[in-house]
């Protein structure tokens, strides 16, 4: 057998990788690399270039005319070219702590920054990430406390006639302990699937902090796929690798609310659960939102726990599902169960604000009790990251 | 409470999402596209490039001269620009049943396609990729049969004294069944982490697949994370998001096998195991092989099926640690207890290939019995794929 020092053998197992990546334009520089006053470098390796750009949720957003009106989209700052080919861009001020994501456009055309592997999958954009530490910075961030277990799993759903995937977080000790837990069902929006919020909401980052802290009780919490025609999210199930879109039938025609006991039950049959009202909570954003506001008032003794994050509050008289019938009754029959806490968040410039005030009011004619929490900005994850972060705090007490 | 048809809500969730892909310079091409034959098109829109090329495991590779000597690269070849600014290229012939990773390059710059949500990432280059259906495509793709968990979990390590993330797999049934599993220790390479294997290796397909073929018994897989000075993947520790790499210190001097204990005793403690040498496997790429051939040998009564993919066969005299030293003794008390299975696999290419057959002439001449499998090319992920597809069929029979 041939001598061959630790050393040698240490480079010659690094050659298939570096020949690919001098191959692959591999770049050497860091970005984003986060100052100690938190401004941020982003470095991108284009000599042939002619123009670089970048664009962000930590630029200020710009008015864009659409065909459905004047929006908010991200802000874009050009980067300067310097030495070999290298462009550069750092941020005039620090960033406050948050996770933000970013793309660069080099000549138009948007690409990833291949220094940073760190990346998300919005319905059918990948963005990269950068997390600046302090304040939800850490909630966003792994630290060094006990960790939860994150399983994608499949159940049974008789309702929809399939197999279908679902992402479970068990709180940290779940394995060890006799204990039960409460559940937490925390749904997608339009575009989601099972991946969404594990991945672009950070959940498990955020439920291990808070319960580290003792914010938070340790909690199960159940990330269900709420398009119905989807047994798992793209690339998860036999149709293969396919480009994910938003325009999926059956997410908003009543098949997710009919279905949700066969998740609730699923659960309750395989974990440690606590299964009764008070120790079950539901929320979701946007399209999540709309059907936590349906299952929770088509089965008013299945949850006392109620999060309308960025909700799509839509009448849907028009829909044949019954689930959407009677709707006043349903909410009455809802309320009078006195739900411990039915919680209503949205961001100010949010296309679905003026619609959660409509359905806040209705509410308050009623005399519904419920808890409004209200922020900036609009209809993004940065905000449903923070509408988690203080709900969760909030149940099971 | 304003009444809007689910149409009109369903065109306003999409808003923000339509006005951020359009900023994002978001292309509505298809890429890539398999057609009925199996040939591809990849499409990129560029408008301002002067050459948009394409790099994947599919093309013909070339010689690349590097420092360490000539090496085999990924090929390259020219896309074709059309109207509107959509360069194109299609394969001159259809391509085998196979999972493909690839790359654009645009005037020197590597891109992933923006227009491909699916990226693996290998150390720190992340890559697209595709299958193509049939023969090992399809035991690489989520298939309609019952799936397995796949579970990211924490687990105490006394001998390394911190805690660490593994990626557990329990074959379909296992949740339901009384019954006990045997189980599979799947180690990666220099580079790699707990996340390598099921996501380059696809791990969780493979074994869906062989075991609804009746061809795997179902079995419990274990994706441990073999550098000794982590915690977890890059991104999943408090390390935070920092840029991956190769040079890792306490790779291969011993910590790894010496705490390799604590992760079996954390299984059989924590899963329905058959907790004895006859049903416990070990197999590992390159580093992991290396790893699986010192472990296997330091515990002679551990495991009864070994699986050396592309492995490190490096004398290791000059490390202090006593997993090396003793290297034929130890060798001749694991053969004297009989494995029922040595296994080893490599391709011709490999830069390992020599070293291989090296350390086979040692077993013969000491009449060790294993079995050798080889394959073309090299040190690739596509290798080791094969490996555990034609590994995981000879276990625990």
């Amino acid at each position: 057998m041939k001598k061959l020092s630790i050393l040698t053998g240490m480079l010659l197992l690094c050659i298939t990788t570096f020949a690919q990546q001098a191959l692959f334009g591999g770049q050497s520089v860091v970005s984003p690399e986060v100052h100690e006053n938190n401004t941020v470098t982003f470095r991108f390796t284009a000599p042939k270039a002619i123009k670089v750009q970048l664009t962000g949720d930590f630029l200020p957003t710009q008015k864009m005319e659409t065909q459905f009106g004047t929006v908010d989209a991200p802000g874009i700052a050009d980067l300067k070219e310097g030495e070999n080919g290298v462009w550069e861009y750092t941020t005039p001020s620090p960033l406050s702590p948050e996770l933000y994501s970013y793309s660069f456009i080099v000549d138009g055309v948007r690409t990833t920054d291949p220094n940073n592997v760190y990346l998300i999958r919005d319905v059918a954009s990948v963005t990269n990430i950068f997390i600046i530490k302090g304040g939800r910075g850490d909630l966003y961030s792994v630290n060094n406390v006990p960790h939860g277990t994150v399983a994608r799993r499949w159940y049974d759903s008789p309702t929809l006639g399939m197999s279908r995937r679902v992402t479970i977080y068990t709180p940290p000790g779940y394995e060890k302990s006799a204990q039960r837990y409460p559940v937490l069902y925390l749904l997608h929006g339009m575009g989601g699937d099972e991946e969404a919020w594990i991945a672009l909401g950070r959940t498990a980052q955020i439920l291990d902090n808070l319960v580290a802290q003792g914010k938070a009780k340790p909690m199960i919490v159940v990330m269900t796929n709420g398009n119905a025609i989807q047994e798992a999210a793209p690339g998860e199930s036999s149709l293969g690798l396919y480009k994910p879109t938003m325009q999926l039938p059956k997410t908003m025609e009543g098949s997710m609310e009919t279905s949700f006991p066969d998740v609730v039950k699923f659960i309750d049959n395989n974990y440690r659960t606590i299964n009764r009202k008070s120790s079950r909570a539901i929320c979701g954003l946007s399209m999540g939102g709309y059907h936590s506001l349906h299952i929770s008032k088509e089965y008013p003794d299945m949850f006392d726990y109620v999060g309308l994050f960025s909700a799509a509050i839509i009448p849907n008289d028009n829909v044949e599902s019954k689930i959407y019938k009677n709707m006043d009754e349903k909410l009455k029959i809802q309320f009078g169960k006195k739900p411990k806490l039915y919680w209503i968040a949205i961001g100010k410039t949010d296309f679905l604000y003026q619609a959660n005030l409509d359905y806040m009011k209705k509410l308050d004619e009623n005399n519904y009790p419920y808890t409004y929490f209200e922020t900036d900005e609009g209809h993004i994850w940065k905000n449903w990251r923070i509408y988690l972060s203080e709900f969760a705090p909030l149940l099971f007490k």
